[in-house]
């Protein structure tokens, strides 16, 4: 790859909907959840192929910073960029795109998430390298995702004229972007073949996204200059950052002029492990039809079940006559719910901060 | 009370279907399930208005003595009657009958139960006191209970002739016990207020008991005859005493004969707790119309739930959307399934014997 070619690890969330595993303190990229490493030490070492440790950065809140560092200990410590506080992605690029560029002014920069499954990471690879090849042409440059179901959860890239191939990969403009749609708005757009899914993931030369910046969020712009001139006013200015996603404060007025590039995936067994029914998808169950990690499960009678225990002594798990359920299983807090209401876990961490912040 | 009367409470059972609380070392009645006292120190403390500890006597398994003998070291340590293996009720209560008719030929003696809930103490002791009573006009009496619901769980016994009225209660000849009916079977019982349930408590004068032992198990009454004879051969011929209740052996033979007496007595706020569900009867639901004994719970949209943990440390339990599930936390195992298939904890128990018997 080439030497001006830096990764961008997005790992500033949270991820409530994962509660009791994720905590305040335990956000959920930092989590073993599929197997003996966690999201964030997988996002690491997938990277590793085309990037050198001097050119994986990772962004994220401070307060993270010294477990995130601990779990992979060859980045560099001025590799971790840290936000004074969460903004939302747009402040967090942009404050790593002015750190590469005061490296590199002629960077390019990957931005890919923390907290994603990719079962192909050879593919991913791939991807990245095509990708490189797209925003070199002057292209903000958005990994898509090719539908494998009508998702609400997800949001949907429209793509117009073809802008031709990169590698393996056919690449097209951008036309759209569409926020978690309603179920029959999401059908529409699998079955029209002409929508992908939004990965969060994206590819850009940094004085290229620095221009959008300029373009589009010239607020955002004024305080990245700033931190750029004088890093160590960084504390200070932070707190005038819009709280804005990238995807509503650059792609979306990117798109409509044209700017950006999306190249449709497939094959990349992509995840947004974003809630527990989604772990689902990439877990394969086990002989009695049911998706258990770290646990004993004696089933009777029980059918899709997802069992996820992470305790320090072996447990054992016993089930009659249940089906479609939810089990967490965690030291000190056990969540059970219909694996449809997955997302309602929200709620029970909004009732914890009611008075019981020691499960928070 | 009069000096010759005894009370034996029969502490031999197991239950299974209190897994996974209840363990092959930890039985029912040593449990705390209710509270801070144990079934079987509850069944102690209730006999204290009426019998000094020198009469209350226990009858057990050898491998449970020393647990049992733990919760209540003021009961003399002869009083723990030990059955070198259990071979069911007929030949525990003709144990200890042998065993109290050496010390007292003319004693009268109440075999209560070690694992059942009795809401009213008081009148639970009034109702011994009305019984002893009718077995000094040399009947077997038989504690019934007057039926609150249909249960398909418990034993029947109808009632025939009045036999007059001892203290406040009512007593009858008992015509017939029928065993777990069936639902119609139950319903038509109930509806005909003929039927009390059979508490599995008796009390009878033992020189009474032993005739009937004579007349109706000759078998057993010649191993009890040897066992009186020369104690040191209860481990020897032990083996030869028939496996069967006292309701087979000894009760309805008796009653066939017009020898049992049954006392209906109402307001004991009595509950066998055989299984997981009819804890529930006993319990008082708390405001989200849960009953939770040990834990803190997080109920979202979440009803009838019967919680049960038992661990060192406190601990959450958080549900959303669910219903009559019953869930059961102890340290080394979870259990959950729905109320209406507490019976069917059996069959965990069995499944455990397949290779995974460290949870026994």
């Amino acid at each position: 790859m080439p030497e001006h070619y830096y990764a961008l690890i997005m790992a500033g969330g949270g991820g409530t909907r994962l509660w009791p595993l994720s905590r305040a303190s335990r956000p959920k990229q930092a989590l073993k959840l599929l197997g003996d490493r966690s999201l964030f030490e997988q996002a690491v070492d997938r990277l590793k192929p085309l990037f050198p440790p001097e050119r994986i950065l990772v962004v994220c809140s401070a307060s993270y910073a010294r477990l995130l560092r601990a779990q992979r200990p060859e980045l560099p410590e001025a590799n971790f960029i840290l936000e004074p506080e969460p903004r939302n992605t747009a402040p967090a690029i942009g404050l790593a795109a002015v750190t590469i560029h005061r490296r590199d002014p002629q960077a390019t920069m990957a931005c890919v998430t923390a907290d994603h499954f990719i079962g192909n990471e050879l593919r991913f690879c791939d991807l990245l390298t095509a990708a490189a090849e797209i925003a070199a042409r002057n292209y903000l440059v958005t990994l898509g995702v090719r539908p494998t179901f009508s998702s609400t959860g997800y949001g949907y890239i429209q793509r117009g004229d073809p802008l031709g191939q990169a590698g393996e990969f056919s690449v097209f403009r951008a036309m759209r972007f569409k926020e978690k749609p309603n179920l029959p708005e999401a059908e529409a757009m699998v079955a029209d073949g002409l929508h992908s899914w939004n990965s969060g993931m994206f590819v850009w030369r940094v004085e290229r996204v620095m221009q959008e910046f300029a373009r589009l969020m010239p607020d955002l712009h004024r305080v990245l200059t700033e931190i750029e001139a004088t890093p160590p006013s960084l504390e200070k200015v932070w707190q005038q950052a819009p709280k804005i996603s990238i995807d509503y404060g650059i792609m979306e007025g990117a798109a409509a002029a044209g700017a950006v590039a999306v190249i449709p995936a497939d094959g990349l067994n992509w995840s947004d492990i974003g809630s527990w029914d989604t772990l689902l998808d990439v877990l394969a169950p086990d002989a009695t039809g049911n998706v258990v990690v770290g646990a004993e499960h004696l089933a009777i009678n029980s059918t899709r079940l997802l069992i996820h225990a992470s305790r320090s002594q072996p447990r054992l798990v016993a089930t009659i006559g249940l089906s479609d359920l939810l089990i967490v299983d965690t030291e000190d807090a056990l969540l059970i719910c219909p694996r449809d209401r997955a997302q309602d876990v929200r709620a029970v961490v909004e009732a914890l901060k009611e008075g019981r912040t020691e499960y928070l």
